[in-house]
């Protein structure tokens, strides 16, 4: 059974252009206090006029673009296949008359890099959401005919508004119709208020280790709450990390559902789909969780059948450049071996045969 | 082994006049168009000025004030002892010069209604925390004196900065020295923006089910990041809500700090505890995670003998008034039951032996 990633990402050449030929958030540049080093700032707390170029983003390198780094980075952590995304902050920022030829581009690039490592690589696509509702339409008809795709990734945002804006209907339906599952994704996070005046003292971690898993629990859950897989019963999505915080809270948020008045008062509370249901059912998790306690809560929650391996290359690569071997990837190595300590059945599901499965991969 | 509660509040009589004398949130008031029915308003966004009573807050009855609701509620779910707390928002919007006595008294009046259960009830003090420190830490000392305090219920603010606030030092020195525990509750939850242009739809659930439990989860990551657990090794805390979602997050929370170039830098990464270790030392949870799923995470994270049961009474009351046993209370049972199925002794332990040891109340 092979070992498949089903988190890893790329910004293919076109993506970098894009990136390079911009001047504000989300960017990519050399700065002139080190021409030899390009940086990527992708999110807005991470510009800082005026700073030396250490204080702003990260460093960018060529595992960000250049696929065979992707390669050498799966042969030596023994992965097998992988399936790769377009990075965040994905086409979010496009004009509505340039996301769509924008989405077009990319997802032919990517899958003509698939083609060069057939059976090895695959890709969720990119949509246009900015652009026109038939324009994103079209393109999840069209991601289908191409022979690498198995999905698409998307951020929280959706058309500007959150994902349960009934506005994204007609792209749910024809996500569900086409069997193109969506790889939900963070990149918002949350205000930066909430970290308080002493954030900067703590680097990246409170963005990324809470914002990006607390914006995907509220994005998943404002879906079920406005009835999105009540009305797309077969629509299906992959959580990033694990769910975000969804199995630990799936329990409080069914019972605040249950003793909610409002709800109760609206004729809500027996018309919609348990958390639980919708787990087992339409949601499944990567495995990208960092620890056995989270691993066992998201198999617990989701099923030992719905889980799949990922690492989130490029990022988080080691401190120390010397480490071949990444302390991210073998972190979630082994999560898996001890949550499932004598189950080898379910490790190599949750490593592999699961992807194979359910993205219908070669196996 | 007796059952304890260990999450479960009440509003004293003098906590209600106070509420009753205000105008702004929080207060209590009965509304001309209900002039029988007093309604709670104690977070900002439930105000609604203009609008008919029933969209304001949330009808508050004798269960909110008088203890022998508490009692009957005890009785009727097999609860022997109690250990009460005052209910947020506590007495964080008090002027500076008013905290102090308004705390001397509000704990002076609890610990006399302990007193009046003797052996059913203990409780959790409260903190003049917009007092000067001085007047704070007075009140520690004081509490530590009263016979049925058993440590402070705090709130994610602390003295307006949030929880990593190095003014705190003094505050939780005293209450290391004196060995009185923090149960740490959330109130303020997220900046409603997060909850995008549809939250009303979906009643309460949001700013329960996801903003308490995320706020509590960014303020005690922000402790661990500030060090508060390297300056005091002996500082125990008591998380509302099984630690928000810091079980399931601890592993991310611990790969971020330790792929954190800027921590690196700062020479913190050998310095710093872990949050594991913070969770099998310094933490305690309650059980108030209604299900299995959140339940064994906790258990996983910081041991079944640091769990302890908890109802979050009179919150969370049937919908439907002539349940006499509460859905929400049932549900952390049962979740106690099926999380321990076989293993007697860790229930009883998180039912109700853990809180007699740790809180050192009579068997």
């Amino acid at each position: 059974m092979p070992t498949v990633d089903v988190h890893t990402h790329i910004y293919p050449p076109s993506y970098m252009s894009l990136l390079r030929g911009r001047d504000t958030v989300p960017y990519v540049r050399n700065f002139e206090d080190a021409p030899e080093s390009a940086r990527l700032i992708i999110l807005p707390g991470e510009d800082a006029p005026n700073k030396p170029s250490t204080a702003r983003g990260r460093p960018i390198g060529a595992e960000y673009y250049d696929i065979t780094e992707k390669i050498k980075f799966m042969d030596a952590h023994g992965i097998d296949k992988s399936v790769i995304s377009l990075a965040n902050p994905w086409l979010d920022f496009l004009p509505k008359d340039e996301a769509g030829a924008a989405a077009r581009s990319i997802n032919d690039e990517v899958d003509s890099i698939c083609s060069q490592y057939s059976g090895r690589l695959y890709a969720f696509g990119t949509l246009p959401l900015s652009a026109p509702a038939e324009t994103v339409v079209a393109e999840v008809k069209r991601l289908k005919t191409l022979k690498f795709m198995r999905g698409i990734i998307m951020g929280t945002s959706g058309l500007g508004k959150g994902l349960d804006d009934p506005a994204l209907d007609p792209i749910y339906a024809a996500l569900e119709e086409q069997q193109l599952l969506i790889f939900l994704h963070p990149h918002y996070g949350l205000p930066s208020d909430v970290y308080g005046p002493w954030a900067s003292n703590y680097g990246h971690v409170l963005p990324l280790a809470l914002g990006f898993p607390l914006e995907t629990t509220i994005a998943v859950t404002r879906m079920l709450l406005s009835g999105v897989w009540d009305r797309f019963k077969e629509l299906e999505i992959l959580i990033a990390h694990s769910g975000g915080t969804l199995p630990f809270l799936a329990g409080r948020i069914e019972s605040c559902i249950k003793h909610d008045g409002h709800l109760k008062k609206e004729d809500r509370l027996e018309k919609m789909r348990s958390v639980w249901d919708v787990l087992k059912k339409n949601i499944y998790l990567d495995a990208v969780i960092y620890s056995e306690v989270g691993l066992k809560a998201a198999v617990d929650a989701s099923g030992a059948d719905r889980l799949m391996f990922g690492t989130d290359h490029p990022f988080f690569p080691p401190l120390d450049e010397d480490e071949t071997e990444w302390l991210s990837v073998k972190s979630n190595y082994a999560a898996i071996k001890s949550a499932f300590d004598g189950d080898d059945s379910a490790a190599k599901a949750v490593l592999g045969g699961n992807a194979v499965r359910i993205l219908k991969l070669d196996g």
